[in-house]
């Protein structure tokens, strides 16, 4: 808040103090900046004034600000400083942001840099590397002050001066034992309350709360958001402790699966942001298009079969949009309600039953609502009674069936460990499209010698 | 994940020492857990042995499982607790906690509540509520720990000691002047690395970033993740230090943001989980839904009015729902496009136009792509070459309206402040069925002549 107002002049500062080449003055604007506002003035700043700005900031500012650059002012920058200057600058990153860098560039262009680099860094960004997409082995840093369980308070307390500078944050200290393996965890506040000379293995907490290499960046998520952590440690194996996980990547995290989840719900196709391209973006929206243009031709098809139906009695036509559509809309709801909850909450069977039957409730109660209104609506409007009771009786059963569709359907993926959010809601609307034809055009032939 | 296989014998263990009345043997127990999971464990318990954990529990344990249980199991406890051991828990929760689990009540038990309470925590609680819902006042707590300006670093690490017990987090020194005004904040690390004698206003941090109480708290959750900070001060008035904001209150908002989104997006209708009554998510899903009924029927009449043309060709009814169907998924896919990038970026005019742009040609390269696809299919099937350029123009200008409609109409939205989300899927879906009718049937009565 208070930072953006200034922002605007800030830049003329800047430019200023580059223009006449004070780096004294350009020094001290940076030093009461955020990474993320440098980030922001170099992206704001005019192409012919970055190279000296990158000229006039040091090592330890240039790795800031790296990790709040996007991928491609990331690449820019490390061309622009030369492979000496880039490779003290990616020694000094956080291996996880290292990580996300890395991982969208050519094999080779890999290579290089990490070639340049001091060897432990290079081996433990490749070691991560061979994790999994969005696993916990891919997001944990190095960044973390680890002590033995042997060490007494003092020791602890002196291990962690030193290693202030590098930390990423101070508030726990992870204890292992001599095969390096995590055996509990201390934290700072627990230093400063205790003796000098307790034993660590005497105050430290032993039932540590951590997450494998492998688990899943949601279950992390999840984890970290209930028990309030700041960062939680990463094991492989038999608790060989690996890295950290800290809670400003796990934000991250939160917000990419809630985006992932509305583009499936939304079947909007992955990754797609403002500064996507248009033929980029047509062409991750176009396979779920095409697939629902073929699914919509099933619904025409049922048309077809009711043709004569139809044809005898047009009126029908003029309730086909809406029950459709109504069928659909409930089994978005529904299905909405669905994916989210498994955000929060692990289902047992019991639940999973519990959940189904009072969504059968739910589309009881909206059906009757809906088709007693719709029935009067018709009865008025078209004069037939008939008409009433099977536009009427129609959207009743098709809401029961919505609502239970597009409950079942994301249950029955997750169940088979499918992502829940697969089943779109175009994708259900679309299937509710067919069942209501059906059901509609079923019940009116029932009909057909009253309707026509 | 550790903590969780044990979960099970954990739950005996307890109801053991619960029925043999071994206290210690319990403490030693909850020693080892973390609220979240004390929580589980209280939930998990038989209603008969609830009482006796809740009695074996300390005031400190209590405070720390409260903010973990859902709202309806915070009441059982207070009420189970009894008026006096409950006031001493209430005290010692915090401020924002406390105000989360007091803003859903009746204001008498709210009274009841705070007049039992000591008068300092209570006034704060009640000063916060007097804050709209969804701002950072609602959210701040009073665990930080604030020094002045005069302080030297020595000065600073005493009082860190002090209220190192009370502190949610270590991380940020927040340096006040004579009128309790913000002036400046100190990192844990600047006072580690500092020498001893050091004055706070030589070592701190000026440009501090801040929210104020009234600030939104998406506002805030974007600024804490842009800034990987742990707390956020806030303020009121003239810089005066209200309370600070931790990231793990941030990370729920997160989460709730997201999920008020897909709610939105879904028109599922407000804060429905698994928990949910039936009659109540009805209640809740059924203003939407019968909305989308009546213009529904817009549909309905504007079939009404082309009933000739239908009538004479009733081949056209068969691509009805798909063309309706299509219109309706791509404008989907546009909204969340545009609702999920607003989160994560702000816009200014010239990327909204950069946008609309966009997504015009994408529209235009969807329209092109599914309109070829399905004049084909309608010759073949249909075996009408006329049908098929009815139906395949109508999806190329059905298809770019509809995805303009699900850029623009959230973007209008936007500027007027009205949450994007509101233009939620389905109400884009049934405007661009009845865009899409107007428009096919429109071209359908031009070629009439040649369809019957």
């Amino acid at each position: 808040m208070a930072a953006s107002p200034s922002e605007y002049e800030l830049t003329l500062q800047i430019i200023q103090s580059l223009k006449e080449g004070k780096k004294r003055g350009f020094q001290e604007i940076m030093d009461e900046l955020q990474p993320y506002d440098m980030a922001q003035q170099y992206q704001h700043l005019p192409a012919k004034h970055r190279n000296k700005f990158l000229l006039y900031l040091n090592i330890a500012q240039l790795k800031e600000m790296m990790k709040e650059l996007n991928k491609e002012d990331q690449l820019e920058v490390l061309q622009k400083l030369g492979i000496e200057k880039s490779t003290k600058v990616l020694d000094l990153m956080e291996n996880d942001d290292l990580t996300t860098l890395l991982s969208d560039l050519e094999p080779e262009q890999i290579e290089e840099l990490l070639s340049e680099m001091k060897q432990e860094e290079s081996d433990m960004v490749q070691h991560m590397m061979n994790y999994p997409p969005e696993t916990a082995g891919r997001l944990m840093n190095n960044r973390f002050v680890w002590i033995s369980k042997h060490y007494t308070v003092r020791e602890a307390v002196d291990k962690l001066k030193d290693f202030a500078e590098l930390a990423e944050y101070l508030n726990y200290l992870y204890v292992i034992d001599e095969e390096k393996k995590l055996v509990g965890v201390v934290s700072y506040k627990d230093l400063l309350l205790g003796e000098m000379q307790d034993k660590i293995e005497d105050i430290m907490f032993t039932r540590v709360v951590k997450v494998d290499v492998h688990t899943d960046q949601e279950e992390v998520a999840k984890m970290i958001s209930r028990y309030d952590f700041i960062s939680i440690p990463v094991i492989e194996g038999d608790d060989k402790l690996m890295g950290v996980i800290t809670v400003d990547d796990i934000i991250d995290v939160v917000i990419q699966e809630a985006n992932e989840d509305i583009e499936k719900l939304s079947a909007s196709g992955k990754a797609i942001d403002f500064n996507t391209k248009p033929f980029v973006a047509a062409y991750r929206r176009l396979p779920w298009l095409i697939l629902l243009l073929l699914i919509g031709l099933v619904s025409g098809s049922i048309i077809d079969g009711f043709s004569d139906t139809l044809q005898s009695a047009v009126a029908l036509a003029f309730f086909m949009p809406m029950i459709a559509g109504m069928t659909g809309n409930t089994g978005t709801q529904s299905l909405a309600v669905v994916v989210r909850g498994l955000v929060s909450q692990d289902l047992d069977i019991k639940q999973v039953m519990k959940l189904i039957f009072r969504e059968l409730w739910v589309g009881i109660i909206i059906g009757l609502s809906c088709a007693f209104l719709i029935s009067i609506i018709a009865f008025i409007w078209q004069g037939s009674f008939t008409l009433g009771v099977v536009v009427g009786s129609s959207l009743l059963i098709t809401l029961i069936i919505g609502t239970l569709a597009g409950t079942i359907i994301p249950l029955v993926l997750y169940k088979f460990n499918i992502d829940p959010a697969v089943a779109s809601g175009p994708l259900i609307t679309t299937i509710n499209d067919i069942f209501s034809l059906l059901v509609y055009f079923g019940i009116a032939s029932i009909f057909i010698s009253k309707l026509s």
